[in-house]
């Protein structure tokens, strides 16, 4: 595919400019022995920045959130303790599609060919023990040599954009510096793969399903984000006058206060607008949606015999599919074919536009139904909201966000530590804007340390940790009075002091409902430098929804009881 | 294997009683929404306790640490995202042979068969992507039904403890509290397997090769300490008058003042007075060692017909494999036969009893060359010695421990980062000896959390944090000036006040070597609370045998050139 022509590279150059054509900027991680002749390269490389993260797996997290901004992400670490420390992100890359390049430094080749007893490694001779473990987390694996570098870079790259999942890439220690000849051309990203006669079968067979529909809806779930659709879908909803609900998973891709934009669906839970909206669709159109037992899998009331459901690269219509069609040609097709909708529909009442605000003499504890609206009411136009699984993933679902809001989450993966260093990659994407990371003190614990590359980066986040003594998400499944859930309690509001010699910060604790409103009043836009914000709330109160929620999921995880029967296929739509 | 007598039980108190019986007397890790019924058995279980950990890895890392001193360890995380994020851990432990018991609660069995799209999961229905990865990093695996579980503990506990290895059970959340028989007999430890015939063969070939020498030696590694085999060992030195060398790895088997002990063998890196009982040996007796490439894979100057090598199973006379032979039943058959050693040999004599005494008058900074004598004067007999991988490995490395001292470390491993949590689970394990840490400040940021455990179970280590800004390990293969081994700077010795509101503790700063002979002579003995002494060093101050083997590693791992034609099978002794 990549032709040489003219002067040689190395490996390492080769990759590093392959991943700037690819949209990489930075790559987080931590040397090791067996990888600094590439970070090496990377320090000279023009255009790529290195930026360490504490640990493996933070640098992995924050990778992620960076991707989710800048398109694409990257990390560097050593053989063996250091990749496989990053294994849960990349996991979660993989369930929530974020297309991130794990660059490993390996052994020489002479090194693995001879099966030799190495440090970092099992000390059996078998170099492709991680190999194996990265065909479960990622969608493309390879391993450099001198000869196989220009066309398996390539290779990899283009399998991490089209499925925006993540790849892996080994770099063994002498390959980094290896000679070989230069490409002739520039990577590009590749197109979305449509086929021609595909597309108009699937044009057919979705104006027959659409041909005198009246309540048509569209239901959106994250890779729309992915393959920035934002607009697209915008303006087929206003322009065919269509009602759009997101999944947990599609939060950010519209302007919440688009009068198209109904709420949030997740089956059963949802309230009662939304689901009349999507469950009385007579033609539902799901972008790029994923169903699994928190968003509506056990409890959705939608046939598929209603259902257009447009995949990343197939588009079915009443469960025949066609492929391949990549999503963003299936909805240009649609948007022309849509018929426009007359019938009415009612928005979902959480979505005030001006919840009421706190009460600055109120000296009562804070409550959660407090403290979410008065977090929404804190959020601007072009915010970059993170919050963390738990209960502040419960208190985002109830609020309405502002125009612009990029919301950074893993609703599929939901692994608890997964904000701090998403919010600080985040930051390195995107450091023109505002960072509100939201936090429970469980999960802040898992992955406290990148607070300290925040600080030491000049990142002017706001962090509102919301401390109540543990694992509150858990105590709402079982356990609710169990000391398994209770964690230590730290003094959260001196951790940048102890993170940071010289950089300024400002920090508040808010134990009372004014208290908080005063504080909130005082953070008007950007602050100046990072600001953290402890919220005490009580152990047991909990944001609206978690309770059924809690009750839900304890039956269906340890007595086998789905909360109903299942209407859709339990690996969810076709 | 096992019979059914009388009453029912669940599967979940089979698998807590199974482990009682092995050893398991407390478990580390995480609640998480799959995992709570289990651990609601735990609590209710008499004799086993919980241990709540920061995060997953460090609850794998205080596992490890639990095991070396209690003989075994246990986790529990949750399906995906919590035991994904172990799995250095594990493999680290697989490394190093640590028997630990990965136990992961994991959706019901219905939803598995099902192949249900979950959270915690690629929404897949594919939920057997971590079993396959705990097939790299265990030396077996089960997941357990109300069917399977009388057998399947079993087994799974037995490969543990022969193989004194990792092994990885997944409890579905349905079948913890399913009713079972109730087995008949409690599960006892496996013995060692050794056929008689073997052994017996084993005697004669071991005759045959020890017949006349003059000369002999042994050199231990790490599984003489996994079979409590330190007795075994210092007894049939001493009567037999045999030198002792250590591999870095045998670190803690033998009283370092025992004059049978000759010091720390690696190869071409040894002291020459250990090169010369090692190398000069015309028959070494090599019990459980492992040789990779940092203790003298490539440069050992060892022929394997010298050499006696007693593994796990088997035993070897000059490259003939006898098996099975366990080790321990090997090592009574070789105290017999051995000839006694009349032959003087030199011990190395960096093993001065008493180092020279830091100055409390010099206000010189600390150089590294002053520090490691100086740790080597504060610990006492029956310490638990924790020295984190990289400058603190190296540090110890030089140093002559105490008698009954235990170590820590992983040398094959080398995850840094491993340290504070492994030395909070030994501090769990052993409650009344005095645990003694030291790391550097990169180690320790990427695990710096469960030093929050420490002081909220009331541990009272000394923690000395070596602050040289960065990884100067890794400074010293490579790298020397690049920012990509600088760190942010933390005020360590404010941590403490961070990670607890309640409990007391000391903590120090040391810039000159006054100001450490101060601090360290008031540390006599066990602290009455944690305490904490960070002593800043310079980034570029290597202690003794970093350098060279920085270069060698250099260009081990990026020029393809070993040290020197390796003279052991790469894979290390048959």
């Amino acid at each position: 595919m990549v032709k040489a022509s003219g002067g040689t590279t190395t490996v390492g150059e080769l990759l590093l400019s392959r991943l700037y054509d690819l949209g990489v900027r930075h790559v987080f991680g931590l040397p090791g022995d067996y990888n600094m002749d590439f970070l090496d390269q990377i320090e000279a490389f023009d255009g790529v920045e290195w930026v360490g993260s504490c640990n493996e797996l933070n640098a992995g997290f924050s990778a992620d959130g960076y991707a989710r901004l800048a398109g694409v992400g990257a990390i560097l670490t050593t053989f063996g303790p250091g990749e496989l420390s990053a294994v849960n992100a990349l996991a979660g890359a993989m369930a929530e599609s974020v297309p991130i390049v794990s660059i490993v430094g390996g052994p020489t080749e002479e090194i693995m060919r001879q099966h030799t007893s190495m440090h970092h490694s099992l000390a059996d001779g078998d170099f492709d023990h991680w190999v194996r473990v990265a065909r479960e987390v990622t969608v493309a694996q390879t391993s450099l040599t001198p000869q196989n570098a220009l066309g398996e870079v390539d290779r990899v790259l283009t399998e991490c954009w089209s499925q925006q999942r993540p790849v892996y890439v080994r770099m063994p220690g002498d390959v980094a510096h290896a000679e070989i000849a230069r490409p002739g051309r520039r990577f590009t990203r590749p197109e979305p793969v449509v086929a021609a006669g595909q597309l108009d079968a699937f044009a057919t067979a979705a104006r027959r399903l659409l041909d005198g529909v009246e309540r048509p809806a569209m239901l959106v779930g994250n890779l729309p984000i992915r393959f920035h659709l934002g607009a697209a879908v915008t303006a087929m909803a206003a322009e065919r006058n269509w009602p759009v609900a997101a999944q947990s998973l599609g939060r950010g891709l519209l302007d919440e206060s688009d009068l198209h934009y109904v709420g949030v669906y997740n089956g059963g839970d949802s309230v009662d607008e939304v689901r009349a909206v999507v469950e009385g669709a007579d033609a539902l159109v799901c972008l790029g949606t994923t169903f699994f037992d928190w968003d509506g899998l056990f409890t959705a009331d939608i046939t598929v015999d209603r259902v257009i459901s447009l995949h990343r690269d197939a588009a079915v219509v009443a469960g025949t599919r066609f492929a391949p069609v990549a999503l963003p040609a299936a909805l240009r097709c649609l948007h022309e074919i849509a018929p426009n909708r007359t019938a009415q529909w009612s928005r979902a009442p959480l979505l005030a536009a001006d919840p009421p605000a706190l009460d600055p003499s109120n000296n009562e504890p804070i409550r959660q139904a407090r403290l979410w609206p008065a977090i929404q009411s804190m959020l601007r136009e072009g915010d970059i909201f993170v919050p963390e699984t738990g209960t502040p993933s419960f208190g985002a679902a109830t609020m309405r966000l502002p125009a612009d809001v990029t919301v950074v989450w893993p609703p599929i993966w939901g692994s608890i530590g997964y904000a701090t260093p998403a919010a600080f990659g985040a930051g390195v994407a995107a450091p023109d804007r505002r960072t509100v990371l939201v936090t429970g003190d469980g999960s802040l614990q898992l992955t406290v340390q990148e607070i300290s590359r925040m600080l030491a980066t000049n990142q002017r986040p706001v962090i509102i940790v919301v401390n109540n003594g543990g694992y509150t998400v858990e105590r709402a499944v079982d356990g609710r009075h169990q000391p398994y859930n209770d964690i230590d309690n730290w003094r959260y509001t001196e951790l940048p002091a102890v993170f940071a010699r010289e950089q300024g910060f400002t920090a508040h604790v808010a134990r009372t409902e004014g208290e908080l409103a005063t504080i909130l009043a005082g953070i008007d836009g950007r602050p100046a430098q990072l600001t953290l914000v402890e919220v005490e709330t009580d152990p047991l109160d909990l944001p609206t929804g978690m309770p059924q929620w809690g009750r839900e999921t304890s039956a269906a995880d340890y007595h086998a009881q789905l909360a109903s029967t299942p209407v859709l296929p339990l690996g969810g739509l076709p």
